[in-house]
């Protein structure tokens, strides 16, 4: 490139104009996620958010997070509408254990150079997953990085605040030995374990995303790229009764890694392992990879998304009641004097 | 790779014992930036923290922010403690503008492979601004995506949370034709226009980070790095004596672009171009790239990081106070009936 050749922005790879044609096509998605307490629109600096005044001793709950690299597998099969929702679910079930419902929510989304409409599509599933729970889409920022990330590809994080009582809110101090254990069942690998689930299928299976998943009528993109679920409706009920002593959201590290985390110290738990059947796609994982028992319960949540604490008297109302919801919930184990999780 | 070797996360990049030890190394980290109102520590799925009892009619303001391509500064120096405070400073100043001070403040960082003690080196450039800054960190994501991020790259994007009193909200609709614009000095190109900037000074200029930047003793590298800079300790005193009518933080999109997001429809501003001397460095990456005035003034915030509306009795009590803390500024212009930014 010459010196005396004026640059600009654009033959840097950015583009303002394109920038501004993404930030008016975010207004009606935000605007349709709006609630009574959502103060902006978009375009100031900040988005916001009036405190609710009905919550006794209000308590901010919040919580960051990525897709990770389940991105890849939206970026071999082009789906583009789903990641959003697996990042707003993911962040609505990481303040719903602490007993918070959500407030809003603001994403962080960077690209390298992406084909047009690309960045509306993964917005409107941020959006639509936003408005299923309840929660405001209160801004976000689209960086433009060329150079940083490839063509096609892109990074999504994203943010969520949520509330809760101070009286109500779930630390693990509620847990005591004797507790039952309640199963929710995931609806696949949610967003974690996908380095080494891509790797064993794609590289070690030598699947493409578009060929049937063993045993099923599924693509494996297709079964790769099941939405990580939301929570929310099944157990808000069970927060509104008080009938929970925790909760744990089964994400990267597993029962192992997740469920202390939601107890006091000192008490740990046990896992009844025939109480539940491991879905195949955790069955093809690990067999085409010759993966150890043990390390598949560290890397993946092997069917169980969700685990819900409750006292012996009260577990088996909320089992019967979540059942009643149309909830896939059981009897996965109790709670154990002395740390850690042991599976019998 | 064989089918019969067994496979773990390890193989497949991912490295669960050092996401451990660098979440240990957080807890110091996050632990010097607690307040009262914090009351949760590292470790539970969602950061709490308790709303504000003193402030009246409470409005959370949010803000989400990257550092962009400065990043790639970063990794060409190997410098990483201050591209969190780029990120939490803008974070800071984004709120501010809507009147807000901030609460608490979470990370998202994704990682290649980095060397050992990167990743507590930026986690620890986060901390410091948020200490400075008076804010809470008050959790975060960290993400190992191997085969995503580069060996030695990563990208980091970040979210706080701040309150203001409804009653004291800036959105533009105090601001009247006529009000006069202060200008405060930016600290260099805080974290906007680097994808251009990188592209005149290093392909087509050929510096190199470590060589002196023209007509200066500090480094090409030194002089990008440059902090972007937080104007809460500046600006909060005129926030407490409700002096303000607005204020904008002049980021992507320079002055025109950034200051109209601060006025109510209708009304437009006037810069007198001679009010300030605008620093070294724009002209030097103008003068190299042969970029037009036009397009420097939409890139890069030519030495004026935000701005401040006041109306013409407060504006002159409000500079002489901003000059009494040591803040470099001036008066920068006028708003004036009619939309759209003028430079004259």
């Amino acid at each position: 490139m010459s010196r005396n050749r004026a640059m600009n922005y654009r033959s840097a790879g950015v583009d303002l104009e394109r920038a501004e044609a993404d930030k008016e096509s975010f207004k009606s998605l935000l605007g349709s996620t709006k609630d009574s307490l959502t103060l902006s629109d978009l375009g100031l600096f900040g988005g916001l958010y009036k405190v609710p005044e009905d919550v006794p001793e209000p308590v901010l709950v919040s919580s960051a997070d990525g897709v990770g690299t389940k991105l890849k597998v939206a970026f071999r099969t082009g789906e583009h509408r789903t990641v959003g929702q697996d990042l707003v679910n993911h962040c609505v079930n990481d303040i719903l254990v602490q007993g918070a419902r959500p407030l809003f929510f603001l994403d962080y989304l960077a690209t390298g150079s992406l084909e047009d409409g690309v960045v509306r599509e993964i917005v409107a599933g941020v959006a639509k997953a936003c408005k299923e729970n309840g929660c405001a889409l209160l801004g976000g920022e689209t960086a433009q990085m060329p150079d940083f990330y490839g063509d096609g590809e892109y990074d999504l994080a994203g943010f969520i605040v949520g509330i809760v009582s101070r009286a109500r809110i779930l630390d693990g101090t509620r847990v005591q030995a004797g507790d039952l254990l309640i199963g929710l069942a995931s609806s696949g690998l949610h967003t974690n374990g996908y380095s080494l689930a891509r790797r064993i299928l794609f590289d070690v299976g030598g699947f493409r995303v578009e060929d049937p998943f063993p045993g099923s009528e599924e693509s494996v993109g297709s079964m790769l790229l099941r939405v990580h679920r939301s929570y929310l409706s099944a157990l808000a009920p069970e927060l509104d009764r008080d009938a929970l002593a925790a909760l744990a959201h089964i994400t990267g590290g597993g029962l192992p890694g997740n469920l202390p985390r939601s107890l006091p110290e000192g008490l740990g738990a046990v896992i009844h392992e025939d109480s539940w059947e491991v879905p195949e796609i955790f069955r093809t994982i690990q067999d085409i990879g010759s993966v150890a028992e043990e390390e598949m319960r560290r890397v993946f949540n092997m069917g169980v998304g969700m685990v819900a604490v409750a006292s012996p008297d009260e577990a088996p109302r909320v089992l019967s009641r979540l059942r009643d919801r149309g909830e896939e919930a059981w009897l996965l184990g109790e709670v154990t004097e002395g740390a850690g999780v042991r599976f019998v």
